[in-house]
């Protein structure tokens, strides 16, 4: 910018960018309006119109929302992961100190220490094993496909863009042909436009009815290789914290094992709280 | 309340039960300056002193914070947990749609169907399996034990009014021996509050002196079983995770079980990745 009064390049450049899209998107609405009220003929290319309608009934509908949702309940699936492995090992920690400070050869601290090392480990096994691929895998490609609905998005507008072009440049031309001008170099003029825009335009109305379906088609097995390794990998979370936790269980006694559910530990509880109240300075008579 | 003049009931037991209390605590405010400057003389119990700071220096020091973290971070592992099957929950269902949409007996829908009922029976299995237990042998205890300490302090606290009531009515009694009035019900009056305050404070003494040790020396036996009740259950949380996902990984081929830690899952993402590169609708030249 240049407060001398002079012009420098970069505001001719940007006016000038500036003028032709305007220009552009003023013949492009200008052409609408004609189309409108048939003074320019629309081209109507059905097998394009009924590729782009199935992507839009589908994309619209249920693809573009279900991957936002995969992507999203995803990453939500991955913080569950993490705050599982991280409050475990906070838990962890608290209960071995709680233990160490009374007597750090008991029963108890033996285990607290036991519990505290298998969720260590737990919980770096996580980071080390599953964040990388769970990233790689599942989070990465779910990114990629929800940042290509709008480039999809992009092209199909670009194409109805190029094809108004299309339709204006015909529509030139044909008039020069029916009242031939006194200037020689119009027809050759309007007619090299015309060949251009409609290559332009049937370049890029080609490519999106024979990629249209196939990005369709490459939804299910793009998908399927994250949905494996998601499955394994939850596996492998149930199967490494099974593993780490049998090992803590081996520190008590096999006659409570599993007895939990069955009301045996709620007893245990029941009776130390008994003790309790009975004391008086704990609320006793 | 009235407005008319009239004094109430209420009003009256309510002026009486505080004039009763400020007077008390006007006379031990009394008491305590009258022993700092050694005009009355004040009982040191070596024994409660011994007790009480024993009890106090490893309550305020570790049980107290350490109880109050146990609780804490107890109640974000339940919530993680809770989370975790939720999120799994959510995601199971969402992939559910996004194969039932392509093709219901697609190899994927199966997957994805077996997928949701595992998650599904996980998720209410932990409801109904693990969160009655969870509260009843770690929430509950922990939180009950938390609410003993202002319970034990209050305690304490009352123990130490009800001892300076009994100096400042032996102190009293003392002085009516010491200048024998003409008033005969004087003596014998002065004697009967000494031995009631006595008894009081002696009893709460006596109370505490006894059961500070006895609190203390529960709080091991009285979290052993929820510590246990907490590994078991992770264990138990882990192991039924381990069981629903090997019976939906079973959905997939054997080659590539165990294999997308090895980069077989990225490798197989990669692939799909660069077919979609290639459609120049995603981005390809």
């Amino acid at each position: 910018m240049s407060w001398t009064g002079s012009v420098s390049y970069f505001d001719v450049a940007y006016r000038d960018l500036i003028s032709t899209r305007f220009k552009k998107s003023l013949n492009r609405a200008g052409t609408t309006v004609l189309q409108k009220t048939g003074q320019i003929e629309r081209t109507i290319d059905r097998e394009f119109a009924d590729e782009e309608s199935k992507y839009r009934a589908y994309v619209h509908q249920h693809f573009e929302k279900e991957c936002q949702a995969l992507q999203k309940d995803a990453k939500q699936y991955q913080d569950a992961m993490r705050s599982m492995t991280t409050t475990q090992a906070r838990l962890a920690e608290t209960i071995e100190t709680f233990y160490g400070a009374a007597d750090r050869s008991s029963d108890g601290a033996m285990a607290s220490h036991a519990f505290k090392s298998a969720v260590e480990e737990l919980d770096g096994g996580i980071q080390r094993e599953l964040e990388g691929p769970y990233r790689t895998t599942i989070m990465e490609p779910l990114g990629k496909m929800n940042a290509y609905f709008p480039v999809v998005n992009e092209h199909i507008t670009k194409r109805n863009k190029k094809l108004l072009d299309f339709d204006a440049a015909r529509s030139k031309l044909r008039k020069v042909i029916e009242k031939p001008s006194e200037d020689p170099t119009k027809l050759p003029k309007a007619q090299q436009e015309h060949d251009d825009a409609k290559e332009v335009f049937e370049l890029m109305n080609d490519q999106l009815i024979s990629e249209l379906p196939q990005l369709l088609d490459l939804r299910i097995p793009y998908f399927d290789p994250s949905f494996e390794a998601m499955i394994r990998m939850q596996c492998k979370f149930a199967e490494e914290g099974y593993e780490k936790m049998s090992a803590v269980q081996r520190y008590f006694p096999d006659n409570v094992r599993d007895d939990y559910a069955a009301g045996q530990l709620d007893a245990q509880v029941e009776a130390v709280l008994q003790e309790m109240r009975e004391l008086s300075i704990c609320g006793a008579n």
